[in-house]
């Protein structure tokens, strides 16, 4: 359900802020939320709410304490509100009525208990939605915005300032990143707990923290989001200009099941959030170690504007390391220029590698890596650069460090190149590294982790370069149903469908769903069933010869799938349930009779209609392709389509392509790049060259489709026969809900 | 080349040690050494080898100063010689000539500089060998043996006693590995810098690691191996009785290149390297971070004796990523059996999950930490535990690290199960970590990186228990010579590869190549050259119809290429260069005048010979495969044997497994379970089902012919039809040296 868009200036920077439950004693959740809030150096007015200290005229950590919520001034910004659970609903009610403008709710208990806490949570949202009040939580460990100097959290530490920002659903996660973060100096501008979601979450956050001039770099975990399309227009808009980095747990099916026993909600399906983010301009980080990895550099580096990488090393072994991680990467190795070669040998001794790796030896001093990181961020090659230091007697890694940051600062463009440093070892090389972190050039533990950082940082230049994320394409009316596909409509689609529901079906196959995949305009061989032989060299005659005859049965499973077997569309006289190309009626004849009795003697349980008589190509499509286009619908995201090899082997070998529709012609061309066979369809190795705008065409129509009857559960279309004769679709089955 | 087996003892514990070059300044490597020497507790005789100290009387660091190397006491055990190149040997002839029976190099400057620096190498080499002494370098850091309290390096540091021993090709790794070693308080029992091998490589210290009763665990980080069948041969040896884990630098053909620049060496393929790895019991490990990850584990775990894994957690977020870890790697999450889900029931609240992840909530101190996982050890399902914590108020971590570590202990069977934990942040949790490092549980940063320990445990189990590698199967003559390939052999292969030699050809293809894989036990097609459409007739008759035939052409490339197209072999009337399952002798004639004429227009510019006559499978193979078998020879580790799908998509999709010659019945069992086309070959989808047996026949009978054929540089039998029917070769192309 999309909301109207929340103002979070009030949570997130509030004038004044009241502590409901305020408590001297640090082992109550309101003593160690005011405390982090006094101590954070929180600069509005506070003010303490706790009944028996007012009662007593005492203050509470020297703030004179308030009796209540009706105490307080009308129209405050932001009330933390410390109470247990059950204390809860009737202390919002007051700050409801006292014209609150943002609360945070602390307690669990609500939602993940079960229905009690279920339905209280439903109360404390309809409370604040009645007020107009911003809710983050409940179950939220609070809020941390460093600009403004809030510590409006129970967590342990304050982060210092800085430009990343880290919104969790997992209040562990929170804990741990920030105690990581503290370790690592990292500094943040936000930090956002936000609990059980009841109001506030993902989108809302996401479009608050894009907007948000202190925030350079966005990283996010998350278990599930609820609103799929409001997430994707959220993300879609930020990450057009900020880096939207985003752990999801619940990566794997086994994962995903966990987050529904944690969560309780339905989790869409892991290939639904790949293509979500995708879409959306969201850097999806698989293992939580990247997260931290890849908010260093984009936290404080430049994008690097193309994928070659130098390496500067004073030793062999780390070097290959990260030479063997960018070849994983999208990151390339150029040979410096012969400029920057000849400037490398004049300051090189002999034995050196002006190549790249540039290996400057064991015994090179901080002077020897001056020279060469100066020449090679003059290289016009060089779109970013890596430095490894090994400790060896002559590293002087404080020193190097030094001299890396001077020349950092000194190159022609300042901070126009991404450079990344990482020191092996640990304590011969800590304070080498704090040196760094301090002067904003990020220093890793290992050589994979480094590359890896930067290829990041290549792959969002890439992405937001070339692909601009179209804005916001999911809201328009135009898209909703089915925008841009230029493919004819005919309503007729929807009525086969929901005749067929009528009828209580839940499967449409055969000539019915082929019927309906013409009507919605996609590109369907002309098909009709025969009952009998007779009827069968009818509708050959109808159609026109050379015709293809398949087994007609409305079971799903083998013998309709005999479509997508391994043999090729030109085989003759093939598998049990199919003949190609028959070129005159006595064949006709002869094929139904041998499909049919076969089919009796082979499986005598399977009902079988008849056989489909179906027009075969104009030409034999030789090297042509068996594909497979289909949907299915995830409770998040709405209509998941999915593009690969008819047949077993793009399944087995994972080569898949996903996105959600509604499908931007952008999207549709990505699909048909994902899969690692895109190759054949260009033509490589003897493949046949297919139209990729006919594959397009289909692509968007199927989206369209599923858009537009969303009483369809999935669809598939296979096989669609590609090949120099065109796209065709020649079987169907489509899913009723 | 194989050595003779070398007595390794006096370079590793050694009854006295000189340091020839040895120096009072820590400035000097024989400063550094000498004083590490003597700092690490060293209990046997010292003697530092100091002309002009000697000289002057004077002694070196309490020591009394030798003269010179003419000096020492005769049959030494140990010398180290710290002395610049120029000097070094000159020295090492008068420490051959005492008799000393070990010599570590530590001066750069040889073969890694070039042609002089090689020769002195050289030279180097046959001084040790001469004199039968073992030679460590030069061009390493040394080598520390903690058990004799030896620091024979010039590195910096002093590692604990413990079960890790550390080889490595690189002095960079070396220091790096020491200071990352350090910190993490590892204990070792040898680390070893190789250097530039001249002698001692990594097999030789392979051996004698794996006799070590110090070393529980080896580690290995190199770049090249010289004799790949020796290393094989020792690692075999070893990893069957203890885990040995290799970090391969150059794991890319990108990373290969650089290993080439950096050592000098023609580096194998990477996927030779794997496939050595495999072979032998090696984990090869892809990244540096997790050479350090595996090891802990190692060291201080049990195997687990099934991949049953127990999530213990006190948050959601973690344990779904450790859920998500589990799901990428061969490790299972059992459901916990009726008993233990009723004691957990038990012991935790209602809110619990005691499911797997078992989540005992953020508010869970030791206690329940303690019970859970004392319910979770004596589970059946569970063969190993990860216990996660995040820093909550509650949780406690230096409490609950006791509480872990007493509840290990306490269990049943003391350290029948492997334990990992994952202490979530950084200082809040440093204490904690400490301890359970202390007391030998490894405590590890990131859900996913435990995880990862805790899988390749299991790998290591799964691959000694079930499929101990052969012991040293390449030793003996009858597998030199192809071994347990039960298929027979004739010269006559060996004679038509010879005379193809004589006639000057590079390769070999069509008939000939066919005969000749006929003769070396393939399992091929009759196949005849016709020129004629009058002599395909005459063939075909002989050979027995149905035949196909195929245009012959003696060039690589496409006409013969035509094989492998993506059509089903009982394709009618197919692509440009073939006809298959010509039923009559009218058909041969037709499909001989069709081919050869069609080629003529369309490739005007190929020379057809002819068209190749074949016979026909006895049965139309529907679903049967078309494959691919083949080898090349490496450099290092000698034929590499291929096993894929035909055409293009296997290579397209990377999904094609390798071993090296010469094959185990086991290898080639691997060969074919190990792409993820298997399944198929199963029947799973449709697809037919095909004798495995027949197919590692196939591949046995190619690992012969690759040991018996040394003048063959590679060979690819393409297509190899399988099906119901059998697995027959189709073609062959065989390329000489």
């Amino acid at each position: 359900m999309p909301q109207q868009p929340l103002d979070l200036k009030p949570l997130f920077e509030p004038a004044a802020v009241a502590v409901v439950g305020a408590s001297r004693s640090q082992a109550k959740v309101g003593g160690m939320l005011l405390s982090n809030l006094l101590g954070a150096g929180y600069r509005g007015r506070v003010y303490p709410v706790n009944p028996a200290a007012a009662l007593q005229g005492k203050d509470i950590m020297d703030l004179p304490a308030v009796a209540s919520a009706a105490e307080l001034p009308d129209g405050l910004d932001l009330a933390v509100v410390c109470l247990p659970r059950e204390q809860v609903l009737q202390e919002m009610r007051l700050l409801a009525d006292k014209g609150v403008r943002a609360a945070i709710v602390l307690a669990a208990g609500f939602r993940e208990t079960g229905r009690l806490g279920f339905e209280a949570e439903m109360e404390l949202k309809r409370i604040a939605q009645g007020a107009g009040m911003v809710l983050l939580g409940p179950n939220s460990l609070g809020l941390i915005s460093t600009s403004c100097g809030l510590n409006a959290s129970f967590a342990i530490g304050q982060p210092k300032p800085g430009g990343v920002a880290f919104f969790s659903q997992s209040g562990a996660m929170c804990v741990a990143v920030l105690d990581w973060a503290m370790s690592l100096n990292m500094g943040f501008s936000r930090f956002v707990s936000l609990g059980n979601k009841a109001l506030l979450d993902e989108s809302a956050v996401l479009r608050y923290l894009g907007a948000d001039p202190e925030t350079k770099v966005i990283l996010g975990y998350c278990e599930s989001v609820e609103d799929g399309n409001e997430f994707m227009a959220a993300a879609r808009e930020v990450s057009a200009h900020k880096p939207v980095l985003m752990l999801k747990a619940g990566s794997t099916a086994a994962g995903a099941r966990a987050v529904s026993a944690h969560t309780g909600a339905i989790s869409g399906s892991p290939a639904a959030y790949r293509a979500a983010f995708r879409q959306s301009g969201v850097l999806q980080v698989a293992e939580s170690a990247q997260l931290f990895g890849l908010a260093q550099v984009f936290a404080t580096q430049p994008l690097p504007t193309g994928p070659g990488l130098a390496i500067l090393t004073n030793s062999g072994g780390p070097g290959i390391l990260a030479a063997d991680a960018c070849a994983r990467s999208s990151l390339t190795l150029p040979r410096p220029s012969t400029d920057t070669l000849s400037r490398l040998t004049e300051i090189l001794p002999s034995f050196a590698s002006a190549y790249n790796p540039v290996d400057i030896l064991g015994d090179a001093g901080p002077e020897r890596y001056r020279a060469a990181l100066t020449a090679l961020l003059a290289d016009a090659q060089t779109h970013a650069v890596l430095v490894l230091l090994t400790p060896t007697a002559q590293a002087q890694a404080q020193a190097t460090a030094r001299t890396i940051i001077e020349a950092v600062n000194g190159a022609e463009n300042v901070s126009a190149k991404p450079v990344a440093a990482c020191f092996m070892g640990r304590e011969a090389v800590r304070a080498g590294r704090e040196l760094l972190q301090a002067a904003n050039i990020p220093c890793y533990d290992f050589p994979e982790a480094a590359v890896e950082a930067l290829d990041a940082l290549y792959l969002h230049f890439r992405r937001t370069q070339k692909n601009p994320p179209p804005a916001s394409s999911c809201d328009s009316e135009e898209n909703l149903s089915g925008g841009s596909c230029d493919a004819p409509w005919d309503e007729e689609a929807r009525y086969i469908v929901e005749a067929a529901k009528t009828r209580g079906l839940i499967e449409l196959s055969g000539v019915e769903a082929l019927e309906a995949a013409h009507a919605a305009g996609l590109p369907v061989l002309t098909t009709g069933l025969a009952r009998t032989s007779a009827e069968a060299v009818r509708l050959a005659r109808e159609i026109g010869l050379p015709v293809s005859l398949h087994l007609a049965t409305p079971e799903p499973g083998p013998a309709t799938g005999a479509w997508s077997g391994s043999g090729g569309e030109t085989g003759p006289a093939g598998s049990m349930g199919r003949f190609a190309r028959l070129g005159d009626e006595e064949a006709v004849r002869h094929a139904f009779l041998a499909l049919t009795s076969r089919a009796a003697r082979l499986r005598p349980e399977a009902y079988v209609t008849g056989c489909l008589v179906q027009a075969a190509l104009a030409l034999p499509d030789e090297g042509g392709f068996e594909l497979v286009v289909g949907f299915t619908r995830d409770p998040q995201f709405g209509p998941l389509l999915s593009f690969g090899l008819a047949g077993v082997t793009s399944e087995l070998l994972g080569d898949v392509s996903h996105r959600l529709a509604p499908l931007s012609p952008e999207d549709a061309r990505h699909m048909l790049r994902e899969v690692r066979f895109y190759p054949l369809l260009r033509g490589a190795r003897g493949g046949a060259v297919v139209s990729l705008g006919a594959l397009e065409r289909l692509l968007m129509a199927v989206s369209r489709l599923a858009l537009r009857l969303p009483m369809l559960v999935g669809a598939e279309f296979s096989p669609v026969l590609a090949g120099p004769g065109g796209v065709h679709v020649a079987g169907a089955r489509l899913t009723l809900g």
